[in-house]
């Protein structure tokens, strides 16, 4: 079997089934193996996107591949790859390398720095990896390309493997194939630190008042997502979820209590947590757009951390314990009890639909309840409160996400950019199975765009292989700002057929660099572009795309309450649905009010 | 005096007057001092492209610098800069940083990977950098910044200077400002050594029948640039130049014999090196696109090589001189014989207009020449050689390249992306003056799109500068897999009204790598786009933008020889001329006949 053969297959058998990236001239000859080994080549429009996009489909299938081309080609992809550093994305990145005689003369080549060193380029990208390696001998390759990409599932973040021409077709022992790639999570737990662990987390547990739970971002990855959905349900206190854990918890949980930010948070929210007596925070990730500037630990209240190999108690010290089996043995003692909760944790990313018409906890209503407008004088209609208002009322961000909470289903993929959009869909409510895409440590402007590429094709092989349960949105909320750092990844959503639902916030710049300096200045203005005229700069065929501009929240409740718009579940392979590309124009200071203070905060920390 | 205005100042002394780049959080606060120090913000679209467009602006005025902010931006722009690293093109980058105090705690900031190591990224930017410093203390701040400066002035490649944020207000001693920064080149040489050269050089040359001189890239550098001009000009013996050195020789001078690049060289320029007795070299870059793929060399005939800082002589061995000294002397020596040149060597970029009628010694005619259209048949026309040909006789590259130099006009800034829009540009005649923007080394596809932006802007302050003396055009040739890495770049040309003619070749996809590998595979393949759509996307008011789709060379030959499409010289300011995109369809598998040649001998060495 030839290298690259092995070397696809292996990530065939990690359940991807899309490659993303650019061809160049030191990766083509691998690019013919990609279709043989049953995968299929994006073709994203650069580098950038295509790390995005890598980073977006890993965030729906569990890990996701991107292909370079040395130099120019891994370099233009770099920050992407970081990002998925920062956010614990585990991404496998091939960069095609020039011959490792090449490389071993060290000749002048282009897309080198013409210095003979053909190595500086892994050593970047070192920096943001858990791995790199530079295949160099056929005879270890095999062994190193497992490695690695065990590697890549370990850690969550990215790999890089330099992948030189002339091993493309090196022959190589095909057996290790036989074998899919699988590793234990940590070493066994000592069984005696376990059990003291357990009971004594068991009795400040029973010992507690109002004990509550934190889930925290790192709870999400895989070696702890299921252990944390059903310790939280098991519990039946009251759940809260940090800004990076959204779309971990079933926000339609009994005991979900809503989004704990320190003083962002809502008050009810903050109160609960403020007068609880024991705190158990898994996952913990403490950056400060997670914290409200480094605002939310309570230390005058009793804390238990669950990390993914220790768990640190406020009074008792740190123990070296994986918590997934922690979590695992407190939710069989707890879930002995009586039931406190009403609804299964899902761990189904795509549920039957089942949006009620009834207020839930949160007082929001869901769109079906919508008042008859006809009802209403001309001038005016009813917003999904039920307050009568001026059609004319212009949209502003607060109203904008708390509009979009009734809008969202089941299972929707949420790509949001950082921006009023990350920040804004914080306060949404999020339907049961729906996940967001969003980097609020990274926070590269643009990511969503890309990112909502990778999550659609995602959703989309996901659909085929279980055979059409139903069409799985995939909704970009963006800024004009962001948009135009990566538009051209739109081309892909078009030629691609992905159907992505896209909301550009048209507000004239870089809204939180407003809010943080030079509210008036030039530097924090763009170019206004129409939007809308993308898909057809795209050469998109008319039936499959529809565009958007809005100015009124009258418009936008028309555009989300019109079924011809939004729902899922009507679409398949043969009736693909049509990109929706909506501009929403607010004005140019206006700002969710959770963003004020978050800015308030994070400016005294920076 | 505040540290960032000293920044901003010694920029200023450099005679840089626009800074590229984009806002983040942490550059903010610098970017208020930027209009108060006469700099003018750019604004970028993305970072990747403010960072080629920095080094476009460099080309032209000798120096640039982009400001990114910390992590995300700088990690946008680092395959730009590397690019500027590979092709010796002076950068500075100035990254927006956290504070000092709060790299020191160490937290797990936004923009960071979360593990509080705040140095990843500078170490990153080390591997393609000359210089890097982060300043992290007032008293040492101007030394830093003036040595930074210095070392990217010395080399002639991109400097880092990490600038944290509650440095910019930190009060400085401004006296250093009162002496601009200066270098001397090398050390002088020793009398003795650089005599013995001089006369064992011009021993060489006094004994050779048939002597040529061959200017490569690296004599274009500041260093060398004039006294390689006045060399040429005085030796009057055959000149060729390299690919890469395009630009540096006025291709009028009687002894200039066009482009030297081994056997894709044109028979009568390939048989004249074959056919000389002693090859002198200046600034030698044997990169493989420089070299037709290493193939270049010519062992067996007397070479001597003239680098920075020392003398190659085949026969004689190294001698370590700086080689703009030798030149210099040489050239006064050698001018004291008999006036062997008719034209006078063109240091000034926009010299007066003087495009004659008549065949010049390549034996291409100026477009003053075109043969009256309306004494032919409705069916036919007469091409600029004379030939009538069929109207619908389609675009190929070979004839576009071929028919844009007699387009070309003096002083001319000419911006053309890997490919064949760099490779057929190589074969257009240059008038004098003008100027090339190609990365032959590096080779990364969309540079073209930013650096026109920034020679763009360069060329304009230029006439200002200089009152008038006519408007210089910046022709950007690209291809459609090119256009689309940077496309929003073009967004920056309608916001800035720079009036670039545009030209995209449309041929559906990334041509080289076609010949290279998978001629008709589909990862070849891109989104076609209706490119000329573009301007109205970015908003682009109607009467600054003009928009074409030629098919035929009936209709470019139309296009071009229309007076109002492409004249420079009867704009200015208040009259800037109009953005002009023009789309190039050419056959899919259609491409310049020395690409062929090149890929060929560059497959075998890859």
């Amino acid at each position: 079997m030839h290298l690259a053969e092995y070397l696809f297959r292996r990530i065939h058998q990690l359940g991807i089934r899309s490659i993303f990236g650019v061809p160049g001239d030191y990766n083509l000859t691998s690019l013919d193996y990609i279709a043989p080994c049953g995968l299929n080549w994006v073709g994203n429009v650069n580098e950038l996107n295509g790390g995005y996009a890598a980073d977006g489909y890993a965030r729906i299938k569990g890990i996701g591949a991107v292909m370079t081309t040395f130099g120019v080609g891994e370099l233009s992809a770099i920050n992407a790859l970081a990002g998925s550093c920062a956010e614990h994305i585990p991404v496998i990145h091939i960069v095609g390398y020039p011959s490792t005689h090449v490389q071993e003369k060290r000749p002048p080549m282009h897309h080198t720095l013409g210095d003979g060193d053909f190595g500086r380029f892994a050593k970047m990208s070192a920096q943001i990896s858990s791995a790199v390696v530079i295949l160099r001998d056929k005879s270890e390759a095999t062994k190193l390309i497992d490695e690695t990409i065990l590697e890549c599932c370990r850690s969550s973040k990215p790999v890089y493997i330099g992948f030189p021409m002339n091993l493309v077709q090196a022959e190589v022992d095909p057996s290790p194939l036989e074998y899919p790639l699988s590793y234990e999570e940590a070493s066994p737990n000592s069984m005696a630190v376990e059990e003291y662990a357990v009971d004594l987390i068991l009795g400040r547990i029973r010992a507690a008042h109002n004990p509550v739970v934190i889930v925290d971002s790192l709870a999400g990855k895989p070696h702890s997502l299921n252990t944390t959905r059903l310790f939280v349900q098991s519990l039946g206190f009251p759940c809260f979820i940090t800004p990076m854990a959204k779309g971990i918890i079933d926000e339609s949980l009994i005991n979900f209590r809503g989004l704990y930010a320190g003083k962002l948070s809502e008050p009810t929210v903050f109160e609960q947590v403020q007068s609880s007596d024991l705190i158990l925070v898994i996952g913990p990730r403490p950056t400060d757009f997670n914290t409200a500037g480094f605002q939310t630990d309570l230390p005058h209240i009793e804390t238990i951390k669950f990390e993914r190999h220790r768990i640190q108690m406020q009074f008792q010290g740190v123990l070296e314990l994986a918590m997934s089996r922690v979590l695992e043995r407190l939710s069989n003692v707890l879930d002995k009890g009586p039931s406190r909760s009403v609804s299964t944790a899902s761990t189904n990313s795509t549920p039957p639909r089942n949006l009620s018409g009834t207020p839930d906890i949160h007082g929001i209503v869901s769109p079906s309840s919508s008042p008859p407008k006809e009802s209403l004088n001309g001038e005016e209609f009813m917003d999904f409160e039920g307050n009568i208002v001026d059609k004319s009322q212009p949209l502003t961000q607060d109203w904008i996400w708390q509009r979009m909470s009734s809008w969202l289903e089941e299972g929707d993929i949420i790509s949001a950019d950082l921006g009023t959009s990350a920040f804004g869909t914080l306060w949404s409510r999020y339907p049961r199975g729906a996940v967001p895409l969003v980097q609020f440590l990274w926070s590269s402007i643009g990511y969503a765009v890309g990112a909502a590429v990778g999550a659609a094709l995602a959703a989309r092989e996901d659909e085929k292989q279980s055979q059409g349960t139903g069409h799985r949105r995939t909704i970009l909320f963006t800024g004009d700002g962001s948009l135009q750092m990566t538009a051209q990844e739109v081309s892909t959503m078009v030629r691609r057929n992905l159907g992505i639902i896209v909301f550009v916030v048209c507000n004239e710049g870089y809204t939180i660099e407003r809010l943080i300096n030079g509210m008036d200045e030039e530097y924090n203005d763009i170019q206004p572009w129409d939007y809308k005229l993308l898909p057809a700069v795209f050469q998109a065929a008319p039936n499959t795309v529809r565009t958007y501009a809005v100015r009124t929240r009258a418009e936008l409740n028309m555009l989300l309450d019109d079924p011809s718009f939004g729902p899922a579940g009507h679409y398949d392979e043969t009736n693909p649905p049509p990109l929706r590309l909506v501009e929403l124009y607010t004005d140019k200071y206006d700002a969710p009010e959770s963003l004020h203070g978050l800015v308030d905060a994070i400016s005294k920390s920076r």
